[in-house]
């Protein structure tokens, strides 16, 4: 699906991960707006690889929530989501993240998201989540 | 989106929405999971329809706000998202949805979500969110 | 806490627990409503209650996260909170609830929330949360 | 229950309150760490006070829902929350706050929320909540 929707990687650091979304009709409401699915998506994502930046190896990450508030509509050429750890916990890793709508070069905050990301061994993948 | 995803609503009633998805190569993961975005997606879309069962006419809904905890792996050959309102509010719209994986005709609770959809007239839309 | 807020125990059985708490000025507002933060400690107790039902000996649960939408201001003699635990996780346990009013003995929906406790051996606890 | 507690306010500026609440046995658990339940209180109060400040005259807020992540355990001498509006909304305002167990004068951050408060008419108060 990443692959699918274009989503780029913009930067990644030690707790620290941004992706950006270009604009496709793919992604769009009705309105021409992007899709908050979209926005969900891409939250989803860069939290989850922000917090994978800070585990240790041998482990992974999965989604365990999110919150989303939505506070203004996605509308411009890009989407960009910060997403950063708040804390490198040894089992859950809390990670805010913002995202923003680019439009002719100005960002507008559209969407803050409150996410917990649990850490998985590899090998306790296959068993499920949680 | 919801066209290129291939949503399928399954119900609607007064209060209750029901949307499925089929399990396609766009939403899963390398490892043929359903993605997490597409599950919150489903969410998204099934928790607003849902809520715009209860507004009244000249009215609509824009998702405020909504929390996903993902409780097993997205695995089958499609997702079922059945959401119900909480409570008909006058300007919030408090909606609760589970999402189920079915894999053989089993269905296998993957999420629970609970979201705020803001009422709002038609023509105050364009002035934009919350 | 509890002892001071006079929170009593309704029901205990496995994966479910019922809290109520009387209304005393000591956890009302201004207005003669209980203070939601009488609310939010309620479904605080009642979840990690009703997830330590289903851990494993040994076993204890700390609060994760949680969320609370609030549907309806908190009027009357008494609140009442059933939360139930939606899977029994290794991990993390997460766990719904409903707070209801009541008044006259009529009881209304005042409060819906969804929460994850982490779950804990008890000689880990020391090393804190998460 | 603000007088009860004894919780001081600290700052008030547009968009931005912060909160604390010192330790004491009321609102400790068995162990000596601040409840949850006073964590809880205390971003409900924090970031409704913090919307309070960017309303309209005429118009108060209600907590419509919030969300908050635990992230350590709050042990110290006193807690302060510090809540701002991530924007000003004519109907809804997000607000974010986090709050620290303040430790020989160390703060400690113990836990991340992010709430929506609903935007009222003083005289629609009576009608109820959302």
């Amino acid at each position: 699906m990443l692959h699918h929707l274009d989503v780029r990687i913009d930067e990644v650091a030690p707790g620290r991960v941004v992706l950006s979304l270009p604009f496709r009709k793919e992604v769009a409401q009705q309105n021409g707006f992007f899709h908050g699915g979209a926005i969900g998506f891409l939250v989803d994502d860069a939290t989850a690889a922000a917090a994978a930046t800070v585990v240790r190896d041998g482990e992974t990450v999965l989604t365990a929530e999110y919150k989303i508030n939505f506070v203004a509509p996605g509308v411009g050429e890009r989407l960009v989501c910060r997403a950063e750890t708040i804390k490198a916990g040894r089992t859950l890793i809390p990670v805010e993240a913002r995202v923003y709508a680019v439009k002719d070069g100005v960002e507008t905050l559209c969407a803050v998201a409150l996410a917990s990301m649990a850490v998985r061994a590899f090998d306790r993948l296959k068993g499920g989540q949680a």
